[in-house]
């Protein structure tokens, strides 16, 4: 007989060791968690969590696949949307709002910090950023055609522009005690339609 | 006769000191980045290094008094521009020309992921962002006295969601080996003008 892995439970398990993870790289930090850190916050010897990651960069690698993932279902969001505006609303609106937890926006920051020094932490990083924009020029371009978007704004850009602006949403809790991301949502919806629609 | 110091190569000294701690910074993290290595590319022992700064902390705290310099001068030149909308966009446009290099991008998310851990150096940084938010508040609420802001939009969101705008983009050179502000300028006056003046 051999000895099979059960697929669900093997996800599972990633998934806590991701959390378990996550949690050491924002308290400590990427360089300062060790891999028995990990070991120890996901109660697993490090036999059995080498079964899952070889390395603290293989570990980093699923975060970005994860955020692959996150992204690639808002983008499936904004497609499915009949009106581009109000799709990218609730796309700034969600994001928004699974930020409120600072713990969000500090593994972003420290996830960040580290693509921006290792190479190889940057490119799943980079290639989700990329397909992010992509995703984001098509659905302004598609906007444009149908007339719900400005025609005379330049996709590239605007589709930067909005997505820089999500960016720097998800760290106002780091910098602001005060953040209160409900509070902020009535005048993003102001900025995002005053922004994509011309005035009248 | 008593030693004394010469003020202004005092100063230009510990700017010296400061770009090299910022270089460590960005090549190696700030955790990874000891006293000595700064030393070495200050080209200083570490005895005359301590008599300008005695830890890694009162490096980044002297990063964070640069910052509050830097802001208190665009605070300066918004307050005195006669159009709050075009002085609000030259403050956008000059910090996203700044940031155009990457290694200040690297440096702000470096120095922001060590201020999501340590409350000391969290300390200098969340002062500037209530210092900027407050003064942009103020730029925001003078505008609307005077007819040349929408004064329906609640001015601390604004405020707060203009900044998130800038944080943003300041990361852009990380995540986008594409990314070109020059391009970007046009598209950013348009969002910050029609997000700020009433449709018509």
């Amino acid at each position: 007989m051999a000895r099979t892995r059960d697929p669900a439970r093997f996800e599972a398990r990633r998934g806590e060791i991701l959390e378990a993870a996550a949690g050491c790289f924002i308290r400590r930090g990427f360089h300062q968690t060790g891999m028995q850190e990990i070991c120890a916050a996901a109660g697993m010897s490090p036999g059995a969590l080498y079964r899952y990651f070889d390395s603290k960069e293989s570990i980093i690698e699923a975060i970005a696949e994860a955020e692959q993932r996150e992204n690639a279902t808002l983008l499936a969001d904004l497609a499915e949307s009949p009106d581009p505006v109000a799709g990218l609303e609730a796309v700034v609106e969600a994001v928004l709002l699974a930020y409120a937890d600072p713990d969000e926006g500090r593994l972003a920051v420290e996830v960040l910090a580290e693509a921006a020094r290792n190479p190889r932490v940057a490119e799943g990083f980079l290639r989700n950023a990329a397909e992010l924009k992509a995703g984001v020029v098509a659905v302004l371009e598609a906007g444009q055609a149908e007339g719900a978007i400005d025609p005379g704004l330049a996709a590239a850009p605007a589709a930067e522009v909005l997505i820089a602006l999500l960016d720097g949403l998800c760290g106002r809790s780091i910098l602001d005690p005060e953040h209160d991301p409900h509070a902020l949502l009535p005048t993003l919806r102001i900025l995002i339609r005053r922004f994509l629609t011309a005035p009248a």
